[in-house]
């Protein structure tokens, strides 16, 4: 039998979906499964991107622009420019989903063995995404006690080699939920201005802040014209992740060149996507008002019911529908999988993501995991008493070793 | 500013696409424009997929599983098992069109500086898949002389090297049309299994036979089970290339759990696509059978009216909607540039890819150039007008060079 390649193997499995087949038997067995585990939305998507869907009048459904139609690429500039960008459509790069948007740009920047420096814990798939190109993450460790603000600047420049080529952020953060300041991006600034690297920017989660804090990007700030590349998704800002449409944007014109002619490879990214995408510009403020409402009111639940419980530390995320929280366990890997396989309460468990995936530190997030706040409230109360009551019944529970451990760190 | 990559440097251009701009210009200057130079078929979608798409009924456009949705991947078994496959619905895996499913596929299966055997001309973007990868394209020439039949298998003998993971082929072929012959496939077949290579097989074009010749894939072997990946695409089949839906399917579960690693990374495949491609697979018959005749009757209409002109050769292609056409020319990129930027004919031109693009020899395919006949009969015969007042005036004209040539050929 032929040998598949050794980053096949290598490749990590997506830590978000791979106790799937445990929440699936749980079902099976009965138990009502929480899913805090993955960034699914429950809110619906806007009714005029259902109607865009439903009022196609092709009657061949064909290949659009590589880059994506002339009429989604002037229409999302539109939101650009309404959010503070200076962008103009021949910066836009339609793509498959931000995932392919961050597999393009990786591909349009970096060769094999170059470097790209992560603040961690990070979204799991840059893994994936970088393994695919033989791209090396540099993780920069930020920390809980801090909220995963971001890392001493110095820390950076320890990391810096002559094969440093980009430094990756996501703000607000999946998986941490921390907001980056003004503050913290010109100090950013300043570092890839004089190391000349890329900064490149996953906004996946640019509507989602809270408490009246305001979303600042690399791309509001002057002077990053040629280092600055915007990864960005329809499938948060609209719950239509089903959509599979993400974008490049950039104003450093080779590096769009660059991608476009990987673009190009793929031929087109979708087509009803764009066309609901387009319609979904005009999306009203009161359906984003209704949202973030929500999901405050989620976040304010899910950290306040967390921070009751022994042992249980959540920072306050001021973005995104994620938390990293540490719990009082040996091993989060185990503790997510018994959770599901082991463990109910009233018929009922929760499904997580072992924050370990979100790590490249070996041994980074053994006692943290990553909640996705995408389920009701009434929900959210009934998977947080269940976990009250699994981490009091989990055999691993490690309370007096945790609490050492933020005593020091505090 | 900060340098992109080599690779995004050495990357070619889109050969089918990268004319546009002239295309674009000549269109503006008022000409009409017959396209031949991209496989985008005019036949309509059939009405059973438009119909899924208007009829969709979810609030909440979410991800479908990674694989693709359990229904998808049980409907399209039924269509595998009716065109001769064992294929269960485990086997499959869908993806954002035959490109990502190739790109996967050269992931999953290769690494790093190993290397593919791809019969030659072949599909321009295997080159960009494959620089993806850093996977090394070694390409064996296939002839205008016997029709692009497969090369002496001996040739592929003398290709093999301690790094060589897999042969790459098309069939119907993209873009010379051939079809393989059953006792074709069994000589790859030994091939394969004597140097233990994988058998990557596009199948994008399997339902476009002519003349009652029947399709043959390498999943119709027996004893390539370990061996056989079969790329598909629902985008010729059904006129649904703006649906970005293909898949993987293989029987080897190993090359599978690392492609669904890649898979599970980028998340899901679009999820209206695979609503609409499950309805697909009820299209009836009739319809086949009337863009069969179809396209034979525009096949017909292409060859004959070639290769009556004066140093002009095509061979008469047994599959898909392309061909490979040798022309009394200089240079095939500066003539399809030539005969969309100064020749009109009564307001007309045509635009053609310069076969070029799908040959990574160098010199290779310098006189030819790929036609794909997806534009209707009255358009095609105008195309074909155009193009043969075109070569007599084309400064570049070459037809004694080509008269030795062919006569050398034969």
């Amino acid at each position: 039998m032929p040998k598949i390649s050794s980053k096949g193997l290598q490749m990590p499995a997506s830590p978000i979906r791979k106790l799937t087949p445990y929440a699936e038997k749980a079902k099976r067995d009965g138990k009502i499964v929480y899913h805090l585990n993955i960034g699914q939305p429950d809110i619906e998507t806007p009714a005029g991107m259902i109607d865009a869907i439903k009022n196609i009048d092709f009657k061949v459904w064909a290949y659009t622009q590589s880059e994506g139609t002339p009429e989604y690429r002037k229409k999302l500039t539109e939101y650009y420019v309404k959010n503070g960008y200076s962008i103009t459509p021949e910066d836009i790069l339609v793509t498959d989903g931000g995932s392919e948007a961050l597999t393009i740009a990786i591909s349009a920047c970096m060769d094999h063995g170059e470097e790209v420096i992560v603040p961690e814990p990070f979204y799991a798939n840059y893994n994936a995404f970088t393994c695919l190109a033989d791209v090396v993450v540099k993780p920069i460790r930020s920390t809980i006690e801090t909220g995963f603000a971001l890392p001493p600047i110095s820390e950076f420049e320890r990391m810096i080699t002559p094969k440093t080529k980009a430094i990756l952020i996501c703000s607000p953060n999946n998986p941490t939920g921390y907001l980056y300041s003004r503050e913290e991006l010109e100090e950013l600034k300043r570092l890839v201005l004089k190391y000349d690297l890329f900064l490149i920017s996953d906004e996946a989660y640019r509507e989602f802040c809270y408490d009246g804090k305001k979303f600042i990007s690399p791309g509001h700030l002057e002077g990053l014209e040629d280092h600055f590349i915007m990864i960005d998704t329809v499938s948060k800002r609209y719950s239509a992740c089903g959509a599979r449409l993400g974008a490049l944007v950039t104003r450093n014109k080779e590096v769009f060149a660059s991608a476009l002619k990987y673009a190009q490879a793929r031929l087109a990214p979708p087509a009803v996507a764009q066309i609901a995408a387009t319609a979904a510009v005009d999306t009203p403020q009161s359906y984003f008002d209704e949202v973030i409402k929500e999901y405050t009111e989620r976040r304010n639940l899910l950290v306040s019911s967390l921070n009751k419980m022994e042992g249980v530390y959540c920072p306050n995320p001021g973005g995104a529908f994620y938390a990293v929280v540490r719990l009082p366990i040996d091993d989060s890997d185990r503790f997510c999988e018994w959770i599901l396989d082991k463990f109910s309460y009233e018929n009922q468990t929760v499904m997580m993501a072992p924050a370990t995936g979100f790590y490249s530190t070996a041994g980074g997030g053994r006692n943290e995991v990553r909640m996705a706040y995408v389920i009701n409230q009434e929900h959210l109360k009934k998977a947080m008493i269940c976990l009250e009551k699994a981490l009091l019944e989990y055999p691993g529970r490690m309370l007096d070793n945790l609490k050492t451990n933020t005593i020091l760190a505090s």
